[in-house]
C-alpha cells in the first residue's frame, strides 16, 4: 500500500478539506484562536481587537468575466476580515510568478488589486514577490493576508448562531464559480456569466451600524453555501434549515448548473454574505441591505432551529425536507 | 519583439528584483509604509504601532541538512519582524500543496513550524490550504504573514543607518544558501553544511534592552549581505565600506562557494541580522551577542561612511578596494 497523499478534494473547501484540516493540520497548532477556524482570528494586541486573517488564490483561469485573481485576492481577504466584525485597514501582498509571465498580465492583475484595494479602503502595505521556473508554479498564485480593527462592542462568530436566528444573503448565489467554471470549460451561454467578486466591508459596517448584536457573518466561498451553513450548523451546535423556494438563483446561472451537471448550493461564491440575527431585526437588514451596491438582491433564505443540530437541511419546493450535506469531494479545484 | 516577460533573475532578490519592485509593482501601490520597502511595515492600528510582514517560501528541496520549508517559513517571517523592532505575536500560514503530496512529508513540515513557532513564542492564529492539481505547483509552497508590536520608543530602519555607525553581524555568512545548493547539486563536501535558519527574535529584543536606539536591524536572506548592504546604503543614502578580513566565512561553506563558483557575500542567510548602530554601543551588544545560542561569532564586519552614498565598498586582504554591487542576477533561484 502506497503512503498516504494529499487528493485535490482536500482542497475542495468542502469535507475533505474539513477533515485534513481539522485531523492533520490543526493538532500541531493548539491555539483557542485557530481552533475557532472563523474567517480570520481576533487577537489581542496590546488591549486593541485585531482581525488577521490569510487566504492563497490559485483560480484557474486568471482572467475571467468580471475580474481576475488579483480582484478576488483582495476582495476575498477583505471580506474575510469584515465576516468577523473587523474594519478591514492593511493588506499583504505574496506573489508568486512563473518565469516567463508577461509583465502585461501582471499589470493587468496589480490594476485589479489597487482598484479593489481602493473601493475597500485598504491599503497593501507590505510585499513579497518571487519567481519561479517555468513548471514550478501555474502562472501566477497571490497570498493576500490582512489585519482589521474590531470594536469592542462587537462579537461575530460561527460559534454565535442562536436557535431562532433567521439567516439573510445579500443576493444570488454561485455566480463566481460558475463564471469561472464555464470559462475554464470554454462554455457558450446566452446570457452572460460574471463573477460577484466585490469588497463587502462597507456593507457590512452598515449592517454593524443597524445591528451591532448580529450572530453571524460568514461568506460562503469554496464549498459554497451549502458547506459554509453546514460549519455554522457545527460551530454553533444547531440545526439549519433553508427554503428552496426562496434561494436566489439567476437564470443564467441556474442553466449553467443544469449543462455542467452541478448545484448551486455548492458553487463558490466570492460576493456574498449569510447574515445570521435575531427575527426582530431581518426586516431592518433587509431593507438597508436592498439600498446597497451589493445587497439588491437580499432576502431571507432560512433560520435556525433547535432540532439536529450539526445538520442543515432543506424545505423543498414541494414541501419536503432533506439533508443538505458539506460539498463531499473535488467538484470544483482552482475556483479561486 | 515578444511581449516583456518575467524572468527568473526577478525573483533573484538582487538587482533585477529591486528593477521589477521599483518599477513595475511598487507604482501601483502608493503609501508611505511600502514604499519604504522596509522587512515589514509598522502601521498604526488605533494608537499601537504594529509590524506586518509577508514572504512565500519556494524553497527547493523542501528538506535540507538543518531544516525544511516549514522552518524557513516561520523563522523568516518572525525575523522580518524582528528586524523592525517588533516583538513578534502572531502568525499566519497559507500552504499550497500540489495534488499526491505525501501527508509524511507535510506533517514533518507541520511539526518545524510548530517547534520554531513555539521556540520563537509566537502562535500561529489563521490559516488558509489550498490543493491544486498535479503539475500546477512544485510539490509545496508556504506563504507566512505576521504581525509583531513595535514598542514606542523603538525606531529601527534600513533608511536610519548613520555616518559612523558601525556593522556588526551576528555569525558566519551564506550557510543557508550554500547548503541549500549543495543539496540540491548533489555535491559531496567532506564538512557538513547545515542552514543556519534560526528565529532571531529573542537575541535581537536582547540587542534592543542594550541599545534601543539601534538605527539599522535586516536579515541578509535572498541577495546575502551584498545586496542588503546595497539596499541600506541606498535606503539611508550613505556609503558602506566592509572589511573582508572580517568576514565570517565557516571552511565548509567557503569551500562549497569555490567548488560552485558562488561569492558567500551574495548567498541567503537565513539565521543572520546586520545591526548598525553608534560606535560607542558596538562593544556591548557584541559583547551580549557572544553569549546568545546565535550570537557565538558576531563580530564587526563594517562601517558607515559619508562618501559613496548608496555605494557599498569591501576594503580587500591586500588593503586595496573594490566595490560591492548588488546581485546582478539569478544566482539561485527557489533558495528560500
Amino acid at each position: 500500500m502506497g503512503k498516504e497523499q494529499i487528493l485535490l478534494g482536500h482542497g475542495s473547501g468542502g469535507k475533505l478539506s474539513h477533515n485534513l484540516i481539522a485531523e492533520k493540520i490543526l493538532p500541531f497548532f493548539t491555539n483557542a484562536e485557530l481552533a475557532k477556524l472563523d474567517d480570520a482570528a481576533v487577537v489581542n494586541i496590546d488591549g486593541r481587537r485585531v482581525a488577521f486573517s490569510t487566504d492563497s488564490y490559485v483560480v484557474d483561469p486568471i482572467f475571467f468575466p468580471g475580474g481576475d485573481i488579483g480582484k478576488i485576492a483582495v476582495c476575498g481577504t477583505v471580506n474575510d476580515l469584515a465576516m468577523m466584525g473587523a474594519k478591514p485597514l492593511f493588506l499583504s501582498s505574496g506573489i508568486i510568478i512563473e518565469e516567463g509571465f508577461e509583465l502585461d498580465h501582471l499589470q493587468k492583475i496589480l490594476t485589479s488589486m489597487r482598484q479593489m484595494a481602493e473601493e475597500a479602503g485598504v491599503d497593501i502595505v507590505t510585499g513579497d514577490t518571487k519567481v519561479v521556473p517555468r513548471g514550478a508554479v501555474d502562472k501566477i498564485f497571490i497570498n493576500t493576508s490582512g489585519i482589521g480593527l474590531v470594536a469592542q462592542n462587537i462579537s461575530v462568530s460561527g460559534h454565535n448562531a442562536r436557535i431562532g436566528d433567521q439567516i439573510i444573503i445579500n443576493g444570488p448565489i454561485a455566480d463566481h464559480g460558475i463564471t469561472v467554471m464555464a470559462n475554464r470549460e470554454g462554455l457558450e451561454m446566452d446570457v452572460e456569466l460574471r463573477t460577484d467578486s466585490a469588497p463587502l466591508n462597507h456593507l457590512v459596517q452598515k449592517i454593524l451600524d443597524c445591528a451591532p448584536e448580529v450572530h453571524v457573518l460568514r461568506d460562503p466561498t469554496r464549498g459554497g453555501v451549502a458547506t459554509t451553513l453546514n460549519e455554522i450548523a457545527i460551530q454553533s451546535r444547531v440545526g439549519i434549515k433553508i427554503y428552496e423556494a426562496e434561494l436566489p438563483v439567476s437564470p443564467g446561472v441556474q442553466s449553467a448548473c443544469e449543462i455542467l451537471g452541478l448545484d448551486p448550493l455548492y458553487i463558490a461564491n466570492e460576493g456574498k454574505c449569510l447574515i445570521f440575527c435575531a427575527r426582530e431585526k431581518t426586516g431592518d437588514i433587509i431593507n438597508l441591505l436592498k439600498k446597497q451596491k451589493y445587497g439588491a438582491g437580499a432576502r431571507i433564505i432560512g433560520e435556525v432551529l433547535a432540532e439536529s443540530p450539526g445538520k442543515v437541511y432543506m424545505e423543498t419546493l414541494i414541501g419536503g425536507q432533506r439533508i443538505i450535506d458539506m460539498l463531499a469531494g473535488e467538484q470544483l479545484p482552482r475556483i479561486c
